[in-house]
C-alpha cells in the first residue's frame, strides 16, 4: 500500500485480557497486509475541571483526530459514582447506534443455526439518561427519556443500514402498550422513517414477544431497532444464541463516520496473561470496522480466515471447545490468509 | 366432597377462545372431582364516577368475596386511554407478585430439556408505574418508580416461595449497574431478604446476562425476582424455552389469600368457537390455583393426566404437533383421571 492511503486507527487494548487480543488482531492485519496504523492509547477515567469524569486527553484528541477507534474490554470501575467506561466512551463521541451482527457460525454449535439478525440499539438516552431522584425515604424514581431527536436518527440510521446491508426488513421493538408517550414517540419516529424507505419492510413488535419469537425461531428476524435498554438485553439475548460475547461483534456509531468498535465481553482477570484468550470478538469488531472504513476486500480476507479456522475445528481456543492458546489461534488465522495470496 | 369443603372461584372465562379452553377447564375439575364450585363474571372496562376506567361491580364483588380467580385471555381494547385489563385486574386487586413456572414438557419439544425453574415478577410498579410527561415538544419522560415497600414485599415473597416450593436458590435480576437508585433499592431489599431467608442460595446478576445465560443453558436457573418490566421480558423468554404460552401457566398473588390465575396468551380470535384451542395454559393456571388452595391430591391428579396426554402425542391440538380437536384433548384428559380412580 503507498503510504497515503495508510489511515491511522486509535486502539484502546482496555484490561485483562485486553492487550492479548488486541496484539492478536494488530498481528492478523499484518498478515492481511490491511492499511491501518495503530495509534494505542490507555483509557482510564480521569477526574476534569469541577470533579467531572472523563476520559483522558490523549486518547479524546487521539480519537478526535482519528475518528475511528477499536477497543478491547475496559474493566468496570467500582469506585462509587464513577460511570461505566463503555459509556463514558459512547457518551464522549455521541456514538448514538450501537450495533450487533448476530450470525450463527459453522462449526460451534448453539441450539441454533441459520441465525442472521442485527440488533440496532439506541445508544445515547432512554433508561441509560442517568436522572434518577429519592422523592421521599423509600420511594424513588429512575427517568426514561426519550426524544424525538434521537428516536429518528436511530430509526433512519436502521432503514439506511437495513438498505446499504442488503437486509429486507426492520422490526421495532418497544412497549408501547405501557409506555405510550416515551415508546409510542420512538415507535412514531420508526414509522415515518418506514415512509422514507419503502424498499426496506417494516413491522413492529412488542419486547416480550420479540423475545418469546427469537428463543423459538430466532431465523424469522432480520434488523431490529429499539431503544436503549432493550437492545442491552436483545443483544445480549441474541449473542447467546449464536456462542456468546466471545464470537460476537459490536460497533458504536457517531455522526461524520466517528465510530467506536469493540468487543462487549468481560476482561476475564482469571484468564488474563495466560495466553489464553479467544480474540473472535475483538477480530470480528475489527473487521466491521474495515467494512465502515470501505476496506471491504481486507475485510472479506480476514473474516474468511477466521469462519474457516472455527470451521476447521483443529486450532480453537477453549472457550471455543479447543485446546490452542490464543497465540496459536493467532498463527493459524495468519497462516490461512498467507495461503490465500 | 361434602358440600361444606367446595370453595367457589371467580371464573372470568376471556374473550376470543376463553369460553372455549374455560369449558374446558370446567369439564377436566369435573372429572377429577375438584371441589370446586364456579362463579363465571364477564369482565370489561367501564367507565366509572369521573371517568375512571374500572371491572364490572359484580365482578370485583364476586372476587372480593371467593379471593380467588380463574382467568382466560382478554382482548386488549383498542379505544385511546383504555387500560390493558389484566393490568387493571392486577391494579384492582394488589396483586402484586406475578408467578411462572416454566417447565419442560415431556414429549413437546424445544431445544431445551429440563428447564425448570420460576419467574417471580413485581407486578404493581416500576416501568409500569403509567407516569409520563412531556417536557418539552418532543422530550418525553417516563418515570420507573420502585419503592422501598414492593421492592421488600416481592423480595420476601421470592423466599418464600423458594422455601415452601423445595427450590435451593433466588436469582435478583437488575440493572442497578445503569438504575444505580432505583434498581439499587430493589437490589437492597433483595439482599436484606436473603439475610433473612440463610436457608436459601441468593446471588444477583444483570438482566442482560441473564439473558444471554438463559438462552445458553436454562438450567442453571431456579428461582428468579425482578422489576415488573424485566418480568415481563423474561417470563416471555422462559416460555418460549419451553414451547410459548400456550403450555405456561400464570398466577398473580397478592395479599391474604386473594390471587388470580391465567393464562397469558392471546384470544386467537382466528380460532375461536371452531374447537382448535389448546387449553393447557389455562389448565395449568388452575392447577396452580389448586396449590394456592391446598387442594394438592387434585393438582396432582389433573397435572399428571394433562403431561401424560401431552407425552402420550396420541391425541394433541395443532399447536402441540397434533390433529385433535380441544374438546379431544380435554376428553383425553378426563378420561385419563376416570382410569386413574
Ligand atoms: C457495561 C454495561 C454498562 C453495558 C450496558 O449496560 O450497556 C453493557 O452491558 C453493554 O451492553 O455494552
Ligand atoms: C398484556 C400486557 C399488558 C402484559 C404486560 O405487559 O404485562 C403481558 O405482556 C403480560 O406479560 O402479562
Amino acid at each position: 500500500c503507498p503510504a497515503s492511503q495508510i489511515q491511522t486507527v486509535t486502539l484502546i487494548p482496555g484490561d485483562g485480557i485486553g492487550p492479548e487480543i488486541s496484539n492478536a488482531v494488530m498481528k492478523i492485519f499484518e498478515a492481511a497486509k490491511a492499511p491501518i496504523r495503530w495509534e494505542e492509547r490507555n483509557v482510564t477515567a480521569i477526574r476534569g475541571p469541577g470533579g467531572k469524569w472523563m476520559i483522558p486527553p490523549d486518547a479524546k484528541e487521539s480519537m478526535d483526530k482519528n475518528k475511528i477507534g477499536l477497543k478491547g474490554p475496559l474493566k468496570t470501575p467500582i469506585a462509587a459514582g464513577h460511570p461505566s467506561m463503555n459509556l463514558l466512551l459512547r457518551k464522549t463521541f455521541d456514538l448514538y447506534a450501537n450495533v450487533r451482527p448476530c450470525v450463527s457460525i459453522e462449526g460451534y454449535q448453539t441450539p441454533y443455526t441459520d441465525v442472521n439478525l442485527v440488533t440496532i440499539r439506541e445508544n445515547t438516552e432512554g433508561e441509560y439518561s442517568g436522572i434518577e431522584h429519592v422523592i421521599v425515604d423509600g420511594v424513588v424514581q429512575s427517568i426514561k427519556l426519550i426524544t424525538e431527536q434521537a428516536s429518528k436518527r436511530i430509526a433512519e440510521y436502521a432503514f439506511e443500514y437495513a438498505r446499504n446491508n442488503q437486509r429486507a426488513s426492520v422490526t421495532a421493538v418497544h412497549k408501547a402498550n405501557i409506555m405510550r408517550m416515551s415508546d409510542g414517540l420512538f415507535l412514531r419516529k420508526c414509522r415515518e422513517a418506514a415512509e422514507k424507505y419503502k424498499d426496506v419492510k417494516f413491522t413492529e413488535m412488542y419486547l416480550d414477544t420479540v423475545c418469546l419469537n427469537m428463543v423459538q425461531d430466532p431465523t424469522q428476524f432480520d434488523v431490529l431497532v429499539m431503544p436503549n435498554l432493550y437492545g442491552d438485553i436483545l443483544s445480549d439475548l441474541c449473542a447467546g444464541l449464536i456462542g456468546g460475547l466471545g464470537v460476537t461483534p459490536s460497533g458504536n456509531i457517531g455522526a461524520n463516520g466517528v465510530a467506536i468498535f469493540e468487543s462487549v465481553h468481560g476482561t476475564a482477570p482469571d484468564i488474563a496473561g495466560k495466553d489464553l484468550a479467544n480474540p473472535t470478538a475483538l477480530l470480528l469488531s475489527a473487521v466491521m470496522m474495515l467494512r465502515h472504513m470501505g476496506l471491504h476486500g481486507h475485510a472479506k480476507k480476514i473474516e474468511s480466515a477466521c469462519f474457516d479456522t472455527i470451521r476447521d475445528r483443529k486450532v480453537l481456543t477453549k472457550d471455543l471447545g479447543g485446546n490452542s492458546k490464543c497465540s496459536e489461534f493467532t498463527e493459524a488465522i495468519c497462516q490461512r490468509m498467507k495461503d490465500m495470496d
